[in-house]
């Protein structure tokens, strides 16, 4: 690797004078370091944050802005739910386990109520209406939505309750999230420069006491006063480090905003750091919620795996992590038609047959393995019932002549997407609860904080929408007053 | 955590003089530190292995002592198999991948028969016969064993030779192989210090140049003229590295000898080494090779999901990663009384019963999964073919009532092993092919070199008997190598 993309620290005495000098300096102006910033321009620290790209937003910019806000909020008390911080945390233990941070999830659910209020202070307002369907991002602008509480096991192990919180916007969620942000830490008085990328840690002694960046191929310098807080977000834009941290995203698309390389992960490590969860990661396919419950989900070999009105990430991963592909969605006319428009996205069947028998030899699954599915499946249904996996009732119905299969890997309205799967990383630097980011032996790295996907946070193996912009936004909070009440 | 336990890097000008020097220093002394010392002593370097034992040995002295070895070993040509170095590839790379470092497997492939010759020349014997049936470790002295390569889909995509190497000895093959490897090292003139355990790199500038360690707790240092070898072993020792990288394994049992405590990974991570694959491991249940192929292996929901004739350790694997449990072996009585005693190991049926209703019941899976399951194997096996997994013909034939099903979790001889299921860490520091440790950056730190479960090797997301014993000594020997080069 070349000397430009060294992240090698630097001694602050090989430096001399720097550039710009600042208490708290933030590297990457996404949802994390946008929360960081203000929270310690707020505590009175003069804050500088560095940004890569042309202007803030990151990868958070780009997505849906779902937030998973819950322990009872207005929206959701509005909607006709009660929640507890416990109710949230008894979900979330089971939905993004096993092996997740529990007392950052801890932490997470008892702050929720306040970081649901931090956002409408910030200008984020709610509608309080849920969506009641089966969706990944609504085409609606209700403020709530189900993001798989409702499901087995985990209607079992809390009370259902929805908690998928969406900011109210005739644009994109993820953009405005960003927008409010971005000028909430402008008034508190944060300053950034952008087409800034931070390369190296600067180091005095072994603490951290500013970053090197590069501007269009310059070395500018920065020295932190207080703190610098990596918010650089994951690296799922990098190939080398997906190879030897988390294999299992390559080849596929990468959900970003082309710009998460792992840099600040890099940035840590070079000095010691310690990581956690390298190898988690959101992952799902493009397969419709509202097509799943209707219907049936197999693996390549027409077996079911999964009840299909789980949270739709959940059960992509599974298809994707643990069952051979490729992955197809079994319905009958009756459910295809049943399927509201507005969540069929254009999505027409790939095979349509009379009978299992056909459609089992254009898929090339097994022969007579839909037919055994199917007949157990509706067995059951007839019964009202799914001992296998548990589906909620309100979808079991036998499927019947004529049937169709539908192929994830067309994606959404048809067009190839090769794989059809796409994901990015949750694992990072190792920190605790306040941003600090940790050695390998366990000590605090002096002058060092990390938060969002540059870190590990409150994902173990599992992954819903709207905890990683929560996550993000709640831990760079903290990040960003621990950092500004210096170290 | 306290500063005992600190992995940080010690300046060598904070040390003065040190207590002993050599030029080439190993630390730990298992099978790779024991392949490393004797090719850097025999190369003319003065060497000296640390060992935290009592004596050396590490987890290899623990093993069966398998060597996965190939290209057409005198062993495989006298039972009558030819064997390529591209063919041994082929296998290893299906088996072992996805995400297998390819060049290192390579280069494992193609010096095989070499090292093959190199551990005869070490006293290490293998006699020339094979063992043709199904098993962990046969109870015979056969010089060769099947480790997977004869079962679907591995026979499509290599020409099926066995390739597991059995060194011949009354007793323990690991224990012969590490008595082997001692003496060989000793006899080369590479020294050994036990109780002795390296806790810190000793850095001079950023090269490394020597170690620091404590005996009896007290403090002791080394100097290394030319380079400092990590051959310490992975974590599967260390709770708080497998939450942190390898949870899978978390609370099943450990295949070690208790001391792979991860500080050689974590002493290179504190000075800003690289890491690759740390979420990667061998994990198996214990399951009877001999049996599950004259069965059917199913999940929690009375589901086959693996051709039951494939390596045990990838069925194993599949099981505890891939699949609800717990999971059974479903057997009848004619199956049951055609395995050999001898590769019965006095298992016993947990559940028997002449109905198969009657056995879903006892086992707790939904009601007609095991009819539905055992009637498809039955409709199939009638046929003499698998269309779902493409187990062996010589395996398959209809199931007959009385029935009988095995619990993994109960361990071989019956014995509750709470789990059943044991496994170690495969991943590491990321090591060029000579052992050269590489920084986050991609460059090699200077003087540092690892080889064995301290580094990640070939191993991708697979694991094969065989194949670690093999990476450890074969890149040992080129850590060796290169290090008493100099740098």
């Amino acid at each position: 690797m070349d000397s430009a993309r060294s992240f090698a620290p630097v001694q602050a005495a090989d430096i001399g004078a720097f550039d710009h000098e600042t208490d708290v300096l933030v590297a990457g102006f996404g949802c994390a370091g946008g929360a960081a910033a203000y929270e310690a321009a707020t505590a009175g620290a003069d804050v500088l944050v560095l940004e890569r790209a042309g202007g803030p937003g990151g990868s958070a910019a780009m997505s849906g802005g779902e937030l998973y806000l819950g322990g009872g909020t207005p929206v959701q008390r509005a909607c006709g739910y009660d929640d507890t911080a416990d109710n949230m945390f008894a979900y979330l233990r089971a939905a993004l386990g096993p092996n997740a941070d529990e007392d950052k999830l801890r932490l997470f659910c008892d702050g929720s109520l306040e970081h649901f209020a931090w956002f409408r202070e910030r200008g984020i307002t709610f509608n309080p209406s849920l969506y009641e369907g089966q969706s990944w991002m609504p085409p609606t602008q209700d403020g709530l939505m189900w993001l798989g509480e409702n499901a087995y096991p985990y209607d079992v192990v809390a009370r259902a309750v929805p908690r998928g919180h969406r900011p109210a916007t005739e644009s994109f969620g993820g953009w405005l999230l960003m927008d409010r942000l971005t000028a909430a830490a402008g008034e508190a008085g944060a300053r950034h420069h952008v087409d800034t990328a931070a390369t190296r840690l600067v180091l005095d002694g072994e603490a951290v006491v500013g970053l090197v960046a590069r501007r269009y191929g310059e070395r500018v310098t920065y020295r932190a006063r207080r703190a610098v807080i990596l918010t650089t977000g994951g690296f799922v834009d990098n190939e080398e480090m997906l190879a030897d941290h988390a294999p299992v995203l390559l080849g596929h698309g990468k959900v970003s905003a082309g710009l998460d390389d792992g840099s600040g992960i890099a940035m840590g490590m070079a000095i010691g750091a310690a990581t956690r969860g390298m190898s988690v990661t959101q992952i799902a396919a493009s397969i419709l919620p509202a097509m799943i419950c209707r219907g049936m989900l197999v693996n390549a070999l027409g077996q079911r795996f999964i009840n299909e009105d789980v949270y739709p990430g959940l059960a992509s991963a599974a298809a994707v992590r643990h069952q051979p592909g490729p992955h197809w969605v079994i319905l009958d006319e009756e459910g295809y038609e049943d399927i509201p428009k507005r969540d069929l996205w254009n999505v027409r069947p790939a095979f349509a047959d009379e009978t299992l028998r056909g459609l089992e030899k254009d898929l090339g699954v097994p022969p007579g393995s839909l037919e055994t599915a199917v007949a157990t499946y509706n067995r059951h249904a007839e019964q009202g019932e799914d001992p296998y996996f548990h589906k909620n009732r309100r979808w079991l119905r036998p499927l019947r002549a004529p049937f169709a299969a539908i192929d994830p890997r067309r994606g959404f309205g048809g067009e190839d997407t090769s794989t059809g799967v796409s994901g990015f990383t949750l694992g990072g630097l190792r920190t605790t609860a306040d941003g600090a980011v940790l050695d390998v032996s366990g000590n605090a790295i002096a002058g060092l904080y990390a938060a969002g996907r540059a870190s590990s946070g409150i994902h173990g193996a599992g992954y819903i929408s709207g905890t990683s912009l929560a996550d993000g936004t709640f831990f760079g909070r903290r990040a960003g007053r621990a950092a500004a009440g210096g170290n």
